[in-house]
């Protein structure tokens, strides 16, 4: 994904100069034994790997994210709101609970208000008012799935959103969403801009599928996985519950199969994973359906995983429909599995135990685990670092171990894929024995 | 359900007099701190309850189970099988762990069997071999879900399943499964008894469903609730975090509504529960779809839980199909109501954010949880118990808190089912708030 | 226990006529698919086994709980409050929430209050004020482990409690503990009696260890058992992990071993299970060291479980000191038999591998299993029904799978234990192979 | 930790001339579709940070892991041994699994061997001799926790090893374990090396504590991140029950204090945080027990999470005693800490609440969460690639998101901290918002 990226494109818009003393009190000298300041101009290399005959690129450098000693905000003069967008995902409370408390306990910023539905929320003609969040109202909240701010999908029109935050004086927005929710979050920040109004608009990535580039992993992702494992062991164990037992499972994944693969890796009971990445073919010598007969054939069972975006090209046509978050509607994959399966072994004589699970809702509605929680709390974290120092059409992101400033056009220009090349594919290859579909 | 009973209905077959002393080595005194014997004849009242105006019947009375002084079969003469039938149930592992268990280390039996593929491995014709059961192969499947037995639906000839007992001189069986497996039973059983052959068939009543009549609570009705407690736990989630968000979970319940009731109950957030028992009506002031209205607009958000049988009279003609059990195919009332809801919304003009969730795989499929491990266990040991002391065509009941011996006859010829004017339903009702249907 | 109980034992205390008609609209008929109030003198019998030459005691009967057509107050001039005493357990919250909503929107009650820190609260020299408990404050509370009104140990003057309780016109005091806080409960009753006050005083028995009498099953102790098995399992796991592995676990029990032996024949993992009920010898040929010993030479691990009430009879002296719930404190057997084996196996020139575990804090804090959660809603309904009827003086109790009203006075006549004669501990003793000590 | 190192440090021993063909089949081609072999010679870079004036160094590269094209052993001449030592550890089943399988499958090794009993196993004077690997054993071992070969501390003599590896012709030895472990690999691969003996000894980082350099996250440490947040969060309850209760938990962390600072982190609940890294005053004005004090005066309930290696400087006398593992034994801190705040609470005439968890052996005995699934199953794979490429003298490591190849005396110089001047850190100090001892 690096071959077009330049300099320019990990340049962090910024609302002005940082002027104000940060009021965390942090140390700006390494090895007194007290956190510290981010310094100015902190970066971190992009490109990191070589090989013999291949020069290393320093040039890609990205911006650490991180607190500052100079910010652009005087706290008491802010007033900070938040919105969550899209679908559910493990982890949001706790996104909203620490921003909330890094602004309130941190920074001192007197007012923080709970956007609620998403972007209607922030449309005075259809949203109800926000709420006005308090320590109180936050305590226990990470401990809950969803969102208590509640959620839509969808755009708004910037201008009117402008018009709002002015209206209401809100001169810090973080908008937690994946994809569409920040384009959206980069069309707020371009129209701010526009106006001169300094507004920090930043996004923190909200992927369940985890296919943002520059954000090497995203909250919820990892509770994902664990209940899509369950799910993977529930569908095993019918499967070797019954003679010729087939257990298909359905797991998200529009663009990216990194959910599907990483479940059936950790439960190393899928003896097929479907991935919108890798085209396979259904029928024939050497297709999929061919192969799961030999598997059954073999050892009587077979778990089959299989992504929501996988498999669109057996489609007589590709939809053309769109949801309201923009996203081009998926043809049920899972459901011709199921049916092309059915189809086949009654074909060829073989009786068949199939049990089809979508567990969707099911996963993405718990609240997160552990290392969810503390990724939340650092993303959230380093959002309040960077509104109050000023950032700006920017988001969280994560590499090379790193938490980033990356500007939200680069950030959405791309997709974030499971390469078939890469060791993560190879072992799951190595895992469930499937065929190597190129 | 006791209109009809007769003392004669609790009357247990036996294979004939024990006269072998049991290896158990237990005590005949009270009081002496050993564990005892239960004497022969020891009973338990059916009816326990009265009011004033009523007379209590003390005529009918069950049998209690558990070890016997005397026993029938010499243990050294004996070779027992196990077999789990129909659908998926958790705890079927514990249950196959402890009947071997007992069987081996209690009583002796030199050799215990595993038929695979439920009553088809009873079938030479159809079935693999039986495994040898050894402590090592046992040691850690009560761990894991399923049945590493495997499973069938369906039954077998009895005349060709004796014959094959009789070749394999294996005179202790027992079977675990649901409704049509004990009918099965029951068959086996009156064939071994029309040959006079002296085969101890015993069952073990599986009914994920809770619906057995004298089977106070059945193994891996528990589990089911929590896992179902689980799912309705993320559609209330799904449906708070959207506007007017509905979250619809379909949940298993064939005939009787245990699981949808004490699910929605122990989760305290379902505002509708529909069952087999409550006939509800659709459409119109007071019906189904106007209180979801009500709901909606009062609340904005609204979680319903209904059990698969719920609803069988909405459907233009009743299915006369049969699945391989013999159970009558239901259709689909999850999909009906998701489509009735979606229509009705439309059709009122008001927009709504439905997530239907099926969770039944992932139900049925996991572990046990620890009183259900405790129930399969006193389950095995008590149907070990009552093989070798030669009672037959019986299954191991559970009524008032103690395990009994009840004639399959008796157990198959009616179900149970919960009843509207129960307490438990007032629960639900108070719960959840939902009209009264009559 | 049954040798001194009489039909008074059974007759409940009441406030006086019951002439209001119930709100609950609830049907008197049988069989018109309605709900059912409960009749006036409706019983459950509390013997109900025999044997040859044993006459069935028909004498003694416990009354039935559930709602009554007629109740003693008019809601509307009801004032109620709910405390919760002595250690956590898994459903406090639970019970709260239910009496709350129960009286709230079922019969009308237009004040429930929660008092703080258990019987302090009623204090007004102590406690602090209570809460106002509203829809809003409980919506969650359920999901939440321990107690949202906290809680506290020891009895206070029940003068100085009917005081208060007159002072702020309070007629329903539903009290939340065990034996020691029932015996306050009972004292509180009686004091108002003695003045003619007409104050409804029901208990909720809340034991972990499950040792009251008259409650089969009493709420939390399921959940318990399931953080219990957790732990018995890593306890085997890390005795497994090492050569002479011991895996020694602590478990709650000061009276009586339910949860070690329940948990432990969940798991199936131990092989040794110490409780108060069996005495054991500790040295000696045939002593629990001896044993150890053999299972370790043979199997090279072991799991021991022990009640923290067990082998009291190894210290020196008893101990006379006493907590604030009147219990006596117990000596640490758990550490004495640590150090015990550890000498033991010094002495014997084996080297062992021991790890000890006390989980006590982790399986009480923990929220409460969906069956539990049904026990909590049902015993704090039951309860309502009963103290709005005019019931006082007696708490819920749950036996032959019905839930009753039980006197005070008579359910802490005595304690509630495991016998070593039952068919419970011979499982216990058929799962572990341990020795049958007398 | 980067001051010392030189690209010297980052040079893997290897056998020899890597001459055969790898039978993975793989391609050498990017963008074919195809899984790559990776390039001989790819490195990542170590340092990737950068600021304004300071150089950025490139000359420290680490070597890459993954399959090559060209092997060092023909694997039908191969003979494989896996070692697990040290402390249990979430995924050690996982790591031996998919070594075995990647052996077996991938590379065709004919004969894979499970030495028991840690560094035990590998001295035929003191263990049982080694178990053959097989698919059926392996196949589920991946659910349970513990290690299935079992473990135990401390070294062997290296020369002893190697005599056996030699006279068993064992030519791939990989071994599970922390630091002690891997110097003990590193002894072996030493005296390997001396005596020109092509054994490929490839080490694979177990620390619970995550505390090895140059592995960014080890497996098992999320796992126990979840599991100490839930006794957090059970402390947290308890304190809540109670007035003026302190949750008082003891983590592990000997020299690092990271999972004491994840899990309070992840839990949000924790007030204090005591790690090896911050030295703190425990009496006196600004310390400990002062600040514990102003919390409970204000809050009434309080969270304390302690690493075991905390506060060592508390002691009037450092142990010098040391456990088999080499391990300097630690003095305990958390029975301090609970002594001296019940004797500072009693003196200052406040009553407290509290209650002291030590849930260590919970923690590190459960199964694999599936981060540290996939974790281990890379690892694993990757040891595999490593050894059969010939590399030796190495174990795999994790940095900026990719696996290496790291020398063993390279890891086992340093020890990873816990930085009290990170972000991690301060984000611990910003949540629980206690005071900055430095």
């Amino acid at each position: 994904m690096d071959s077009e990226l330049t300099p320019q494109d990990f340049i962090v818009p910024t609302l002005g100069p940082a002027t104000f003393r940060s009021p965390l009190g942090l140390s700006t000298v390494q090895g007194d034994g007290l956190g510290d300041f981010v310094p100015h101009g902190a970066r971190v290399l992009y490109q990191i790997e070589t090989e013999p005959g291949r020069t290393l690129c320093t040039d890609l450098m990205m911006e650490r994210a991180g607190p500052r000693e100079k910010i652009f905000f005087e706290p008491s003069q802010c007033k900070a709101a938040i919105v969550t967008c899209g679908g559910l995902c493990p982890g949001l409370n706790n996104v909203i609970r620490s921003i909330f408390l890094q602004l309130h306990h941190r920074y001192g910023v007197p007012t923080v208000l709970g956007i609620r539905y998403g972007y209607q929320g922030l449309n005075p003609a259809k949203g109800p008012p926000p709420l006005l969040l308090t320590p109180e109202y936050v305590e226990r909240i990470h401990n809950q799935g969803g969102t208590v701010l509640r959620s839509s999908r969808g755009p708004e029109d910037p201008a009117m959103i402008v018009d709002y935050l002015r209206s209401e004086s809100i001169n810090l927005l973080f908008c937690v969403g994946g994809d569409g929710t920040q384009r959206g979050t980069h069309a707020i920040a371009m129209e701010a801009h526009r106006r001169r109004a300094a507004i920090a608009v930043v996004g923190i990535p909200k992927t369940i599928d985890n296919d943002l580039p520059f954000v090497w992993r995203s909250f919820g992702h990892g509770t994902a996985l664990e209940k899509a494992r369950e799910a993977i062991n529930c569908a095993h164990t019918e499967a070797r519950g019954a003679l010729n037992g087939i257990g298909l499972v359905q797991l998200m994944g529009r663009n990216a199969g990194f959910i599907a693969a990483g479940a059936a890796l950790a439960s190393q009971e899928a003896n097929f994973v479907l991935i919108p990445e890798v085209r396979f073919p259904l029928e024939g010598p050497g297709g999929f359906l061919d192969a799961l007969r030999k598997r059954i054939e073999a050892r009587q069972h077979a778990v089959i995983v299989v992504a929501e975006g996988a498999g669109q090209h057996l489609f007589a046509s590709e939809s053309s429909e769109c949801d309201a978050s923009g996203n081009r509607k998926l043809q049920d994959i899972g459901v011709l599995l199921r049916d092309k399966i059915s189809h086949y072994f009654k074909a060829a004589g073989i009786a068949i135990n199939m049990k089809y699970i979508d567990p969707s809702y099911i996963i993405r509605s718990v609240p997160a685990n552990s290392d969810d929680a503390l990724l939340c709390d650092a993303m959230a974290r380093h959002a309040v670092h960077a509104a109050m120092t000023g950032k700006t059409d920017m988001l969280i992101g994560l590499e090379h171990g790193q938490f980033l400033h990356i500007p939200i056009s680069t950030a959405v220009a791309q997709k974030k894929h499971l390469s078939p090349e890469s060791e993560f594919w190879l072992r799951v290859i190595e895992s469930t024995g499937q065929p190597t579909w190129v």
